[in-house]
Parts: C-alpha cells; sequence; structure tokens
C-alpha cells in the first residue's frame, strides 16, 4: 500500500457511470494509489454501480470524497495537473504520465491528477485551474481513451517511482494551496469588475480562464501569494493611503 | 499507425468474454498495436460483443487471426512472453513490461505476448512455451488486473520505444524579454509609490526585490505581460472607466 504524501490524487471531474468509478478505484489500487475525489458525480455518491466494478478496491471506494465544485475539490493541493487528449489553445508545461509521476515523486507539496468526464472530458475553465497538462502520448488515429485506462497509466507510472530511492529533497517552498490562489484571483476578479473589465458580458468566463492561466502560470507560494493580495488592497485604496504594516 | 516488424503480437489464449477481447483490441490500437491473435476462444470467432466494445478499433478485430492451439498460435515467433501475476515455479527471466517493450524493440524476429484467459490466467504448459516472464509489478495486496488493463500496459510501454511516444512537443510561448518585464514591473512600481506602498524608504529597495522576484518567477511570456499591463492600466483609472476594446 502506498501511504506516500507525494502520491498524486485522483480526481473524476463529473464521472457520468458509477461502473466507470468502480473501474478507475480498481485501476488506482492495483497501483497503490487510495485517494479518489469526486465532483458533481452525475448520479451521486454512493454509487451501486461502482461496487462490483471496483473488484474489491474498498478502501479506495469507501474513502472517497463528493465536492460540489472543482475548485473545493482541489483547495487544499498546490500541484495540479489537468488530463486532456486533445491539444488545447493553452500555453501550460506539457508533460506525458512518466514524467508527471516523476514530478509527484520529488514535489514539495500534494498532487493532483483531474480527468475529465467521460464524453468530452475537461472543460476549458477546469483546465485553467491545473498547472501542467499531462496528455497520454496516443495513436494519433486511434485517440480514444477510456477513463479507467487512462487512470491505470498514471498510477501505473507513479507505481514505477516508489521502487527508485528516497526523493532528492527539494527546498522550493510549495506552491500555494488552490484555495489561496482561488482567494487571490477572486480579489483580482472583484476590482476589474467593478471597473468594468469583463466586457462585453458574454466574453467574461473566456477572459477569466485567461486571467486564471496566467495567475496559475507562477506557482507562487503561500508568501508570495499574500504579497500579490497585499498590493491588489493597496491599489484598491485611494492615493497615498500608506502601507500597513 | 504501427507498422514495425517488431511490435509485439498479441496472443490472448482461451478469452472467456467477446467483450475482452474487443477491449483488448481497443487498448492495443491505442498504443499502435495491430495484430492479434486468439486461442481457442470460448464463445469462437468472430463474436458480436467484441465489436462495440473495440470502438473502432476495426483494423484489429477483422485481422484477428483464431487457431486451435497455442502450439498453432506461436509457431512463427520467436520470442514469446508470458504474462503472469503471480510467480510460479518456472526457472525463466522475468520482466517488466518496460523492459519487454526494448527487448522487442531491438530483437531479431518477431514478438509475441501471451495473455490466459480471464479466470485463472496461462496454464503452467502455456507459460513453458515462453522464453521469458512478463509481470507486470503490482500491488501485493491487491493483484487483480483486467485483461485490457494488462494489455494495454504492454502496449503503452511498446508505444514509448515509438515516435509516437515523445509528447507533443508544447507550445508554450517563450518568456518575455527583460525589457518588456522591466516596463511591466516599473508601471506596478509606479502606481505602488503614488500609493505609499514604499514604507519607510529606506526599506524600498529590499520590497523592490522581493516584488520583482515575484514577478520574474512566472516567466510570462509577450501577451501575458501586454494582459497585465492592461489590468494595471484598468486598476489605475477610477472606478467604471470601461475597458478599451
Amino acid at each position: 500500500m502506498n501511504n506516500n504524501p507525494n502520491a498524486p490524487i485522483i480526481i473524476l471531474v463529473r464521472p457520468q457511470l458509477g461502473e466507470n468509478i468502480g473501474k478507475a478505484a480498481r485501476a488506482m489500487l492495483n497501483f497503490g494509489l487510495t485517494e479518489m475525489r469526486l465532483v458533481n458525480p452525475r448520479d451521486g455518491w454512493p454509487n451501486p454501480m461502482a461496487g462490483p466494478t471496483s473488484a474489491g478496491a474498498d478502501i479506495v471506494i469507501e474513502q472517497t470524497q463528493v465536492f460540489d465544485t472543482l475548485a473545493q475539490a482541489v483547495a487544499d493541493i498546490p500541484n495540479i495537473y489537468a488530463t486532456t487528449v486533445r491539444k488545447r489553445g493553452v500555453t501550460k508545461p506539457l508533460v506525458s504520465p512518466e514524467q508527471a509521476a516523476a514530478e509527484c515523486f520529488t514535489s514539495a507539496g500534494r498532487n493532483a491528477i483531474l480527468f475529465g468526464t467521460e464524453r468530452s472530458g475537461l472543460a476549458t475553465g477546469e483546465v485553467a485551474m491545473a498547472r501542467k497538462i499531462l496528455t497520454v502520448p496516443i495513436n494519433p488515429e486511434f485517440g480514444s481513451l477510456n477513463l479507467a485506462q487512462a487512470v491505470v497509466l498514471c498510477a501505473y507510472e507513479w507505481s514505477k517511482t516508489q521502487n527508485m530511492a528516497s526523493p532528492p529533497v527539494t527546498e522550493i517552498e510549495p506552491a500555494a494551496p488552490q484555495i489561496e490562489l482561488d482567494g487571490m484571483v477572486e480579489q483580482l476578479f472583484g476590482m476589474l469588475d467593478e471597473r468594468g473589465y469583463f466586457f462585453p458580458k458574454e466574453r467574461t468566463e473566456v477572459t477569466q480562464s485567461t486571467l486564471r492561466n496566467l495567475l496559475t502560470k507562477p506557482a507562487w507560494n503561500s508568501g508570495e501569494v499574500r504579497t500579490v493580495r497585499g498590493i491588489l488592497s493597496v491599489l484598491k485604496k485611494g492615493k497615498r493611503s500608506g502601507r500597513v504594516l
């Protein structure tokens, strides 16, 4: 069993079929991953269809946590990978399952891998919350990888890192947990909204995704996020209001 | 598509469910393998249950060859790997999927990987026909890997030896030239100075270094720097000044 705190958390975003949740749980436990989170599962949770296909991966199923939103599900996690099959117009680092596993192995702070809904994957706004894109290099002429298979490849690559020596200790401050980043983002969005930045209204979502990508990229740590929030507070005030020290 | 003659042939020995044959075909084609052989499939062949689960991997399904015995199925193949989960009392070299893929890649002569029946795997006499044992290193406390998942891991490792394996080149824009970053930093410093942020004066240099580190970390590209400067301009203006589009 894998109790390594660097082991990635598997987050299924808007999964449709309970059977697939069970299969994902089985694939995880096959390779020592135990922590699954669900975001807004279509048929609720617990789901009686998940048990049989999990084939006895009870420890995963029973500990699964459910969240209403992706933001809540990743609130405590600094290092987030979004799985996508197709290239998207996002400018984030792209890694293979092997690279992602190696990064998780040596990361500061916890890791999570996001998997989108079976039919259409992750939405643009969901991808925007991730620091990196995880893509399985697949046959370009036949690219339909199902959910459990995508999970098993990521879990398998993680398991390979576990045979290695103890990881080198990194001295980089971990990126701030997502909830701290979100607080900063919301503060900025609020200020921009007051000034009419989000115009026209129908472009708001796209613009916000762009800004979120831009602000996720730095991997700012908690102290840096606090500094930026301090800057925003100062900019929000009138001139010469002075700095609170 | 993979036409490398070294690509392993996937041989399913006494498979029970047509659904699983279809899933195996899909897993193969996902990672560029196209040649499947069946030994004495329980429900005959073709099997109408295989089509739907193959999800369009017709090229694999249509070319599948069927044999009455394993001996016939491997008659033309020099390098045979038998997959097993548990160690058996056989004295053969044991390889991982990764090692097997590397060996196939550089082998003289064709390669095949044998997968046993879903319920109980390969029989002892079937394992005896193989040159090596291929074992997926799996959670010792939860070792039930299903057929399609065992196939997908082997196919995935093979694909890594091919060009397909290299992840698509990331399209990340290079970081903005320093002069552009400096322009942004100076713009922010000016705004902060107006608001009395740099206080006390003798700390200004240290504070500015801190902010410069923070703003250098993201490696924002030119477009992102322009976006941030646009945000700063909006924040500098009074409320509801509107966005210039």
